[in-house]
């Protein structure tokens, strides 16, 4: 995982449970964190419905303090036994770790602040661990790198969304206007795209026969347009997928470029000859 | 369908009439079960909707009955005439067809407990013979196989929803709060997966600015995302189809071409006559 | 469009006319026709809104006796001008053509009966002849075809999602139960699959924390398999695409077979050298 | 982007900054015209908000204001550095250009036409010259192309789903009628057409055993056909992506074979050295 390892025995070994996942100490390590992770979150959540809070409010507060202790002991732990701390406390886990330990002891000095809620649930983000733990890494993976090709085609398709959204909702103020829910132009855009996305709550609806045209009309762009994410993400998909095929491929015994087609008679590099394997 | 063929004549007839698909006696009986199993739905279906159960209470109750001797003989005779009953008997459709017999039974000496509907239910389960009937086990077959390569994928795809969905519910609770509905954290996943997967229901919806932008923002991520499992089936569909023309394929004694084309007389490369196998 | 040519000459003039769209004259019909049809589906959905018909009541009912007649007239023609009546009476068109013209002569002597409506709504199918006229219907076609190529495996995706919904729907109705809304088997079957295909009315939404968790099951369900069907047409559409390329490509010039694959160097079904072109 | 430069220098170097990207002073201006539209976006927006609106009446009036003045310098600059004036007033970009800058300065003869709001909003349509800025000009380009060589195809489509709605939209209104909401034909389509395109507002649903199984009939085709945009889509973009490989694509200058990768230096086929071009 990380190259930094620690100059002292003791040190290593700690290391190799953590952040390691090979031996079966480090994988003991990983699946009790996994544990507690999902532990914490069921807590949080347990914590916010009334019901619950009522009568179980001390065992939650508890859980919570003993989790809390384990995260932050793992924390440091975690900084402890490795070469260069300042690299993990400035990574993302690094800073995730940290901001979902310190909440509870800010809820010490600063009592009744609700707001700290938020900085407890990114605890939450520490779920994404779970990926290191399975062997859905190299699909996760995949996936990440196909949206990541596709990023700068998702984020014109989402900017033209969001324009046409604007346009249409503006048009959709002026039809509708107030007397009919449409209260204001940002109202009507977010309705706009609760149309377009096809979610439809329904809070809103037009009641005008105009209206209730454009609203047609948004719908099927956003059942049409639809599409076009769809076809970025396949074709991308589709070619990485093809170029991953070529991994096991055959290279050129001459300059060791990689042979990228399947019926190239010479090297497309150096112009070798391939022989037939 | 199986190799476990019962010794005694009769037992082998019926075997062929009851498990077998080729022989007419074989389409008969399976044809009568479909018709029966249908009607078997239709009547849990019915006796559910107070309109009918008033006015057809005890016709309804009569149908039950005789479904379900009629299946308790099918149980019987499935069992009598295979070579390893216990082989059938925790397959997964054997199961199904205890389950699917014994509620009426149960019913006798625990009036009232209505609760024994959720085993009826799983009669239901029966209709997925009826896909042994059809021409259409090849298609249903390509089918589940796509889904089931892409299952990794698709689990990695779905864990991600649900990851996003907690960490924006959390978001949403903490913006909203329960004067607007959020009630819970629990209560706001909920909305939030009804958002994202765009089925939008509207009991919930953001009253507050922030709220709406955020809900916004769910919207798009969860009409962008949609095109992840499409491109991952899609493409797992098109390869495998493609895959599956070459699978068995024959490839030209002559010269070792692959031969790409299923109506090939003569080798493409080669020009070499290709024998029928 | 047909090869049944009427022997006198008015008559197939006519037939050009009124079956043909390659003469001026043809054309004019058409576009005429289409206009008309377009007319009179304007006239039955004004009729069907009280404030339109309170007002116009006269003018639309005098329209639609116009339409009528033109309608019936071109019937008559249509029939006249061909050489087999009895074939183009029992064609589809023939007999939405029929059905209609007849409703409102049919109102004449059964007058109140509103559900005549239902087949004067029938002319609305003459739309479909629009697609005759324009240059869509290479268009038309293929998506016709590639629908067609894959009606086995959409008709067993359909059947898959009406057997899950039939489950589910079975699971919510013993989970929620009447007093949420749930009232029997059926209505729940019809709210499952609201929320499986992403509809999501919210007239009925479940209330339980266990039905909640049962919904976002189903609403992961619908946003995950609805990538089937998409999968199933793409892949459909690109290999008809793939197939069409080859159109106006080689043919063999020994035996006239086409060559389906680019890099042949002897056809397939022959074995005859193919030269470079 | 245009090749009418003006003849004078200083009007050669303010075409540069108006017209050009490529110079400083040019991406400066169109940043700070890029901020100004969306400034002006957010004021029209804010205006429309009556909590706003009471607030910060004046400050927003004067804002119009400025923005409104400097988008009418903008817009003569424009005129006056190009060499066919002409032909950018009546371009597309022209038109919006004016439309954006006049409605204010009509608002102050006639007062009180909230209609102008229409016209004011048209100014949003500048934000399109956004894309001119970034280097996405490439990926819309190839959005845009992929949309615009399926458009017959996907006007098809459209058409068939609104003959499709038109007809299960009038069977609703014969099975449901006006006592459960289902007013008039054209009411019953919009409905028809929220169902179809999975929006689902539920301000009006079915209410009959009937009703309600046309209306699942009608999801599972809205779900089912949904596929078909995509299909279309993913093909169209897949296609144009192959082809873009090759398309200014070099030939083996000894054995005439395409090159098709863009990085070969020697010829797959023949092992001939290319040349650089």
């Amino acid at each position: 995982m990380t190259d930094v390892t620690p100059h002292s025995d003791w040190k290593r070994k700690l290391h190799e449970v953590i952040y390691g996942t090979h031996t079966p100490a480090g994988k003991i390590f990983d699946i009790a964190l996994l544990v507690l992770i999902v532990y914490s979150i069921i807590i949080v959540m347990l914590e916010s419905v009334p019901r619950f809070d009522v009568k179980y409010h001390s065992f939650l507060n508890i859980s919570e303090w003993v989790v809390t202790i384990l995260f932050s002991i793992e924390y440091i732990l975690r900084i402890i036994c490795i070469n260069k701390p300042r690299k993990y406390i400035f990574s993302f886990f690094g800073i995730v770790d940290f901001l979902s330990t310190i909440p509870k002891y800010l809820a010490l000095f600063f009592v009744g602040s609700q707001y700290l809620t938020a900085f407890r649930a990114l605890r939450l983000l520490r779920v994404f661990r779970i990926l290191k733990l399975a062997r859905f890494v190299g699909e996760s993976n995949n996936l990440i790198k196909a949206l990541r090709d596709s990023r700068a085609k998702i984020m014109v398709f989402v900017f033209f969304v969001l324009v046409v959204s604007v346009l249409l909702g503006t048009l959709m103020y002026i039809v509708e206007g107030p007397e009919h829910g449409f209260n204001s132009i940002p109202h009507s855009v977010y309705w706009t795209i609760v149309t377009l996305t096809t979610v439809g709550y329904g809070d809103i609806s037009p009641q005008t026969s105009l209206g209730q045209s454009i609203a047609t009309l948004i719908m099927i762009i956003g059942y049409g347009i639809i599409a076009v994410p769809t076809g970025i993400v396949s074709a991308q998909y589709a070619s990485k997928k093809e170029g991953s095929n070529n991994v096991d491929g055959r290279s050129c015994p001459n300059c060791g470029a990689e042979i990228k087609r399947e019926d190239a008679d010479y090297c497309r590099k150096c112009g070798h000859k391939l022989e037939e394997d």
